[in-house]
């Protein structure tokens, strides 16, 4: 396993899934994709699921996965225990039930379907976003202080708009808006599967607001919309709620051309700082 | 059971479960949630999920409920069997599976916690929307013509904001969004049972797009927020992609007091028309 600060691990190798002697879909969750204290990233984590439930179906690109993250899950084996449903012409539907050595961790609803080349009815124009050369990248630093290594940003490149990134010097805009360029290290093009890691790679929104602190995930739901272009996604995440120690995170996800191609939602609990 | 023209029967007694003598969660799927062709509503369905996860649970409140929906649902006898997951202080986890008489039709993930009266840190204001009776009913005609007879309309009251209520004469607005005062014909208050509800209520988004006929959904997630107050609440529901067959509807939820309660998004096929 490479350390921390090894470079880009490919993200096919670290999402990758097989069939054991026993005919059990296993995987080696990869400790380089934590966000911080040997936790895996939650879209990391959904990615691999997304791949043990294509692995069966007739249909190659997941388009709508939602899982609870019943617990935080940390690297090493882990068993994908997939139940399939329906399926047909136009879609297949399956359930996944992610297990580490210690149970159970993730439970998922996952649909599969094949994406065409189609042009949109209709497609949710992207934000105004400055250049890529424009934006800030990360230091490891937030509010101006060394915070705990996170493997995902040495996995990631994410580039944030300026305007939603005063967090990294201390200064939160107040709203708990995030938007960035985001991109796979290792020169993998987007697909499906990153897309669904996209979903869950910005740091939380409430860091707008101050509110700094890890925010686990409680239940994420990502649509995959169409194949994307290559190069740079833009990714905005927003909060339509802040309550009761509650949080949303609403994502959209644009690809280089400019076409929304992913959506996701979680469920998260308000960091405590 | 009553006729679909009967008066607005109850939503409790319509979405209740109980333990039959064999100890299983077993509810009677009510006729008159149906939208046509006696296909039960999307929302209707998941509320009586919401109500087996909740049995048993800790905690009285679906917070997260994601679904995916494996085949069209009919009237008549179910079962719903429950997983439990994870359960503490916060949060409980579970399963649950909805089957007819013909095996499974619904499997879903759902979170249950206790909401309380907090303050939002955060919420998103409601859109600007005209008063209720400056709104428009339905009188179950879509583009001027009568169509099939929708037991929904029934038990929901509806009052449609007129810029996006085009379809009804046939001159749809050309963009995928549907706003809308709604409350329960019953009389009854909302609840976090009711938001799940109404987070599937609306004709289609694609409706607004001059595509007329059924969308069936494919995965529903739905988060509740707050405890609404009482009164009518306003759902805006907006399409972010139109694009090969697929759809999307992402539905926000506020109360009388213009608090944002509940949050919805869903993949759906595009109506053949």
């Amino acid at each position: 396993m490479l350390p921390i600060d090894a470079g880009p691990a490919s993200f096919d190798a670290a999402t990758a899934v097989r069939r054991d002697p026993d005919g059990r879909i296993v995987a080696d969750l990869d400790p380089g994709w934590d966000v911080g204290g040997g936790v895996l990233n939650g879209g990391y984590l959904l990615a691999v699921i997304a791949r043990a439930a294509a692995l069966d179906s007739p249909h190659p690109h997941p388009v709508a996965v939602s899982a609870s993250y019943l617990r935080a899950t940390g690297p090493g084996p882990a068993t994908l225990t997939v139940t399939a449903g329906p399926a047909g012409r136009t879609l297949a539907h399956g359930s996944v039930l992610l297990s580490g050595t210690d149970g159970p961790t993730l439970s998922a609803q996952v649909t599969t379907a094949t994406l065409g080349a189609d042009d949109p009815l209709w497609s949710a124009p992207p934000p105004s976003m400055p250049a890529v050369a424009d934006c800030l990248g990360s230091d490891g630093t937030v509010a101006g202080r060394p915070t705990k290594e996170v493997g995902l940003r040495h996995r990631v490149e994410t580039r944030l708009d300026p305007s939603t990134g005063g967090w990294l010097r201390g200064a939160a805009s107040g709203e708990p808006v995030m938007r960035a360029w985001v991109r796979l290290a290792d020169g993998r093009e987007p697909d499906p599967f990153a897309l669904i890691l996209f979903a869950d790679v910005l740091p939380p929104t409430s860091w707008g607001m101050g509110l700094y602190g890890w925010a686990p995930t409680v239940q994420l739901q990502v649509l995959v919309r169409a194949l994307p272009a290559p190069g740079w996604c833009l990714v905005e995440a927003t909060a339509g709620e802040i309550s009761g120690g509650w949080l949303d995170e609403d994502y959209r996800i644009w690809d280089s051309t400019g076409r929304l191609v992913a959506q996701s939602r979680q469920l998260a609990r308000v960091p405590r700082g």
